[in-house]
């Protein structure tokens, strides 16, 4: 099956996002998808948390002068802003826009709060939708006119080392979320002509989807005094003098989940991550006539047992074992459990990894902690397949001076091993007319194994 | 000072809520404004996913035709939608709402989901933006243009039976989450021409403000089959026949925070339920010269000790003591632990409770056991306290034959008392001809110790 009908296929199959709304792009996070995206907002929230990030919640209209404030940012997003023209029936004196980020939102009201060096650093992040008006082709989860889950953080800093470590800092932080949600991924500068408008660079996470093409899945942009100097974010530095902020902003959006699902999927359905999942272990009563009472009250134990350290599910619908078995499959349950009576006699139960498929029997009077071995063994598994994946979609290309035959190799490369192609770094082909040669994206500037190369891939 | 005029300084002053956005109606949640708001939501949250229902996540706009679709629905809103007409510079085919509340979506996607009994109940839930265009008098958290949390519930069920006994859980779970909280009510079911536009009635919660007037709070309507037989939610019943659902739906917004802001709030600021205070206990070491280490030490240890169970801040910024008092007794936190060197030296601390103003001494060596003994004493306080200012704002009035002296005497008693007037239900009285003559809003038909009353009051 192609991937693409997989995806489509699995979300609805798994109960993950309904598209079936009366709006292009517009669609229903599901109960389960919506457990996935709770667990995995959680992850990204303790880790910005405990970094010193403060939680807020900003407007959702932008009024269109305010949008318009900053020259380039205004040009990066203006043919795709939905506008708010009345309400009820009266027109609006100022057109309003539906958020596609937040920036000029943000950086208005930090304008009233940032007056000395003492309020600095200040960094805010908020989870909320934003909105485009995509004309392109639009892909559940991926590009949606509405953005259900955008993560944006905006910080201010009164110096410009600051601010750079600041980009460590959240290029460390995403990198900690992603491997916490098992999704590979390689960081990239993004070219001047690929930036985010108004950024003085951006660096940007991308991950490869089964079909062999990029995914951006993050991105960090320092601001430079680009924004600050529009808003007027001037603040008096410890000698008295005045000075504008220096900002960075970095996002994470429903594309985290749309990855954690098609990295790790495979033609049984979901494979999901532990940590994220909503259901992390499933148990399974195999009923045989007149010994009922015997498993299903072993059974129950076993999941108050459980239940003190996993989200555990006990599945006693009245069908056959098989077909559950099916169902958690494709919900990508990561363990099940299958306890008969001939289990009971012999102390035992049989474990089954949705990972590795494995069939596990283990001693039923040790069963929690039999239990947590095997689930540190299936996050460590998911980790190295994650890995793995991105390993064997990385191709290097030896350079070649004449720009000609470097693009035939590089498109060749693109055809045979799909993926990402790593060129070694040289400023003579890292240009918009080297992109339209290859007829791909360059992702940017890539540090791959300590050496630098320019990244390129066909891209979502 | 004001009550209203106390409510936009204590929004400022503690950083719960900016409304220097350039928009009417729309600001922002502050860091520690958002925290009350989290931990709150986390309340309402665990309570709802205890209850089985399941958290969502549905379009924010409306299409014209959907949102029209039924009938009452629609002119119960259409004066107060903000419309979307364009994307980019393209008008819009068909002109798409911001979503006043989610009835018209959810059920549109409901009907995809709901084929026969066994689909259902079906009990889903969001935490989302909502808009009205408002044309009243904005106010922070309680009239907003955009209301920034709404947490909404609709289910459908097989039998009116269910339905009626999901209004009852409703009922129990609100009055749960407001009790936790600290959040006196009455509820009143709302007159036939003040019930939600398609329902078949609502059920509503009422809180008083210091200043008498009430605030409905949260609101739970059992809407039959109304929206039902609109959006064709046909399923197919155990014997074979096809029947509508039978819905309610029920809410809580932004208005829950500000009300347990103003409910406990005092003129020193406010005073915050333990439960959603975003620091439970700051820690203040009183630092005289020579001893600032060993004060330091301790109190470094003691922090350690109370993080085990509560949310605490260590205060060690270099101002005095009596500034440092006044700030957290703004931010309301509860308890306030001072140390210093003759405290050390005599094995105690002193606590002091905000609620009360109480100062305890206690033996260190026991010290997490008396703060959790305190901390217990508050809650159990601030819900007393709460109950006391819900019923000394309540006045029963006997009840006249005679309208006019009827209406005088309620009249008197809302001038005289404030709050809420409760007259002995009689069907002769509940019309808005007498909603009219007493120039108050009937809150509806409400039960209170028994006995059936007509609850009248200024609102908000």
């Amino acid at each position: 099956m192609e991937f693409s009908e997989w995806y489509s296929d699995i979300l609805e199959k798994a109960g993950i996002y309904d598209l079936r709304y009366p709006i292009k792009g517009c669609g229903v996070y599901l109960p389960y998808g919506f457990k996935i995206r709770r667990y995995s907002f959680e992850i990204l929230r303790k880790l910005l948390d405990e970094t010193n990030h403060d939680e807020t919640l900003f407007p959702m209209l932008i009024p269109e002068n305010l949008l318009a404030k900053e020259g380039e940012h205004i040009k990066g997003f203006e043919d795709e802003v939905f506008w708010v023209t009345h309400g009820g029936k009266t027109p609006l004196e100022v057109k309003l826009a539906l958020r596609p980020t937040s920036e000029t939102t943000m950086y208005y009201m930090m304008k009233q709060w940032i007056k000395v060096h003492t309020d600095l650093p200040m960094k805010l992040y908020q989870v909320v939708n934003t909105f485009r008006y995509e004309t392109k082709h639009t892909r559940p989860l991926i590009r949606l006119r509405e953005i259900m889950s955008f993560k944006e953080a905006h910080t201010a800093h009164a110096t410009k080392e600051d601010c750079d470590a600041q980009i460590t800092e959240a290029l460390n932080l995403y990198g900690e979320f992603f491997d916490e949600i098992c999704v590979p991924y390689i960081i990239s500068k993004r070219p001047e002509w690929d930036k985010f408008p108004g950024a003085d660079y951006t660096m940007a996470f991308d991950t490869i989807y089964p079909d062999g093409k990029t995914m951006q899945i993050g991105t960090v942009h320092n601001l430079g005094q680009n924004f600050a100097k529009t808003f007027e974010l001037e603040f008096e530095t410890p000698d008295g003098e005045k000075d504008f902020v220096y900002q960075t902003c970095y996002g994470i959006s429903d594309r985290a989940i749309a990855s954690l699902i098609s990295v790790h999927g495979d033609e049984k359905g979901l494979v999901i991550p532990v940590d994220v999942a909503p259901i992390q272990i499933v148990l399974i009563p195999l009923l045989f006539k007149g010994k009922e009472e015997i498993v299903m009250d072993k059974i129950k134990e076993l999941n108050r047992t459980l239940k003190s350290e996993f989200r555990v599910l006990l599945d006693d619908r009245d069908i056959r074992p098989g077909r559950k078995y099916n169902d958690w499959e494709i919900k990508g349950v990561p363990l099940r459990i299958e306890l008969g009576p001939r289990d009971i006699e012999n102390g035992q139960a049989l474990i089954v990894r949705r990972d590795t498929g494995e069939k596990i029997t283990v001693e039923y009077s040790n069963i929690l902690e039999e239990v947590e071995k095997i689930v540190s063994m299936y996050k460590e598994n998911l980790k190295i397949k994650a890995d793995e994946k991105i390993k064997n979609f990385l191709t290097v290309v030896d350079f070649e001076s004449d720009v000609n035959a470097l693009s035939e190799k590089v498109k060749a490369a693109l055809l045979e091993n799909k993926g990402i192609i790593l060129i070694p770094f040289d400023e003579s082909v890292y240009n918009e007319e080297f992109e339209e040669l290859i007829d791909a994206s360059v992702l940017g500037q890539t540090t791959y194994e300590g050496k630098d190369y320019i990244s390129v891939a066909r891209t979502y």
